[in-house]
């Protein structure tokens, strides 16, 4: 049977490398930093110049499909998935990471058909590591095979999440309540490195068994979506059941023990939707 | 004027990328994981392999100077720094990581005469980072050389910390107390890659601008401490004052600015020194 989008994942996969190189660049040299929502929503030129070169050159093979990226939709495009094939596009993945030269700064690019995912790049791009994963076909860093942790005992689990970028004090009182209970099941551990996409990539990689947190957007998780499931893992929403991917809201597990353990601890606070705010990321 | 330790720098860097070797072929394989004080507290067969070759390899070349080793330490050796040259050896920085195959695990080499750090190695073995640090003669990175950042407005910072492996709820609970407070002054945000010596190269190579923890051993950063120094940085204590290596608790800064800053938020719980918990690393 012939395969209808390979050659859009192969333009993914050398559209990534290319915006991985201009990152590379950019960090080598002065950046100019603006703040969105607060002082601690951090975005720069490159993550506008590098959506920008990301949608160009995918419009010209694909002039016919529909785009949600990070730095559209907060220039007022609609944040809409539909029937048409679609590109999801995290430029810069870890802004803040970019911005301070921490080193993890991904590329995701994910691509879905009848508002199914159907496969996703995510490029860390310091750490020159393409992820891929295609649905049906696997997940791959660098080429070679990805599989997660085989670890159903949460006291034996590392535990990837984030404080992420809102200060109000009753959501920040709620991520560390999360965390307490986590850390007090206890796991072995938790860590965080900046970056949604690069933490799934974690869990597909099995060196985390579970990735959670609220105030995510689609365009952070959707490409390492189909990464997680493609090395076996699972996708849930905070509070159980199937993953929503406009609702800002995702736990990435190795497998559903650990994913519904996680959902246990997880105090939920509330989060727009993408989907219903268009043109707005805060 | 002759170096008199420029040999046993030398031989700092060639052992401590020797024993990443090991460590990265160990990462390939099955390996044997014991508890140390809990369940979250682990050591691998690894780190006692790893520190014995260190250890024998320097001492086949300065036989007369003494050793302290997080290893040797559990074992029940001394943890005592005298004025005799000493050489201060973590074999696996981050061994929970390195259980989880998590990317972030170092070697780390310090080395002290009559008591003052004369240089210190750290070896990030799965990043193939060499950071190197020799008194009065700056901090490098694979040779390129390292600097702080120049911020001094903490709420345009990055700060890295960990959570620890003391899961004692009071202690979880001031350490996240501290977290809170540091995130809503606001600073940019906080990072936890799971290696004291890595994060403090961090903050060494301009990614972080502080780093600070309660309950690490002198191991963990008696050689990154002349790294942050010799890259402009500062030392402190969390509560001010002079850094004391055996005093588990640790402030490492781009500046002195933010370094107070960071110190003003700190909740301080008790930690066992590790000059008076011979044998006892818990």
């Amino acid at each position: 049977m012939a395969d209808p989008w390979q050659d859009a994942m192969d333009l993914a996969v050398a559209v990534a490398r290319e915006a991985g190189a201009v990152i590379r660049d950019a960090l080598q040299n002065d950046m100019m930093i603006m703040c969105k929502s607060s002082s601690v929503d951090l975005v720069t030129k490159t993550d506008q110049k590098v959506e920008e070169l990301i949608i160009s050159s995918i419009k010209q093979k694909f002039p016919t499909h529909s785009f949600i990226g990070e730095e559209s939709v907060a220039a007022g495009h609609l944040c809409a998935l539909t029937d048409n094939p679609t590109w999801i596009i995290d430029p810069v993945d870890g802004t803040t990471n970019f911005v301070h030269r921490f080193p993890f700064v991904a590329v995701s690019i994910g691509f879905a058909v009848k508002k199914e995912l159907v496969f996703g790049v995510v490029y860390s791009s310091v750490e020159d590591k393409m992820y891929t994963g295609r649905k049906g076909k696997g997940a791959f860093c660098n080429g070679q095979p990805l599989q997660v942790s085989d670890q159903t005992d949460i006291k034996q689990s590392l535990v990837v999440s984030e404080f992420g970028s809102n200060r109000d004090p009753e959501v920040v009182d709620k991520i560390l309540t999360t965390m307490q209970k986590i850390l007090c099941i206890p796991v072995h551990g938790v860590r965080s490195i900046g970056t949604a996409a690069t933490n799934m990539c974690l869990v597909a990689s099995g060196s985390a068994e579970a990735y959670y947190e609220i105030g995510v957007h689609c365009w952070d998780i959707a490409a390492a979506s189909v990464i997680v499931m493609e090395a076996g893992g699972v996708l849930m929403d905070v509070e159980g059941g199937p993953l929503d991917l406009m609702s800002r809201r995702v736990v990435a597990a190795n497998n559903s023990t650990i994913a519904e353990q996680i959902v246990k601890e997880i105090k939920v606070f509330p989060a727009e939707r993408d989907d219903t705010s268009c043109g707005d990321t805060h």
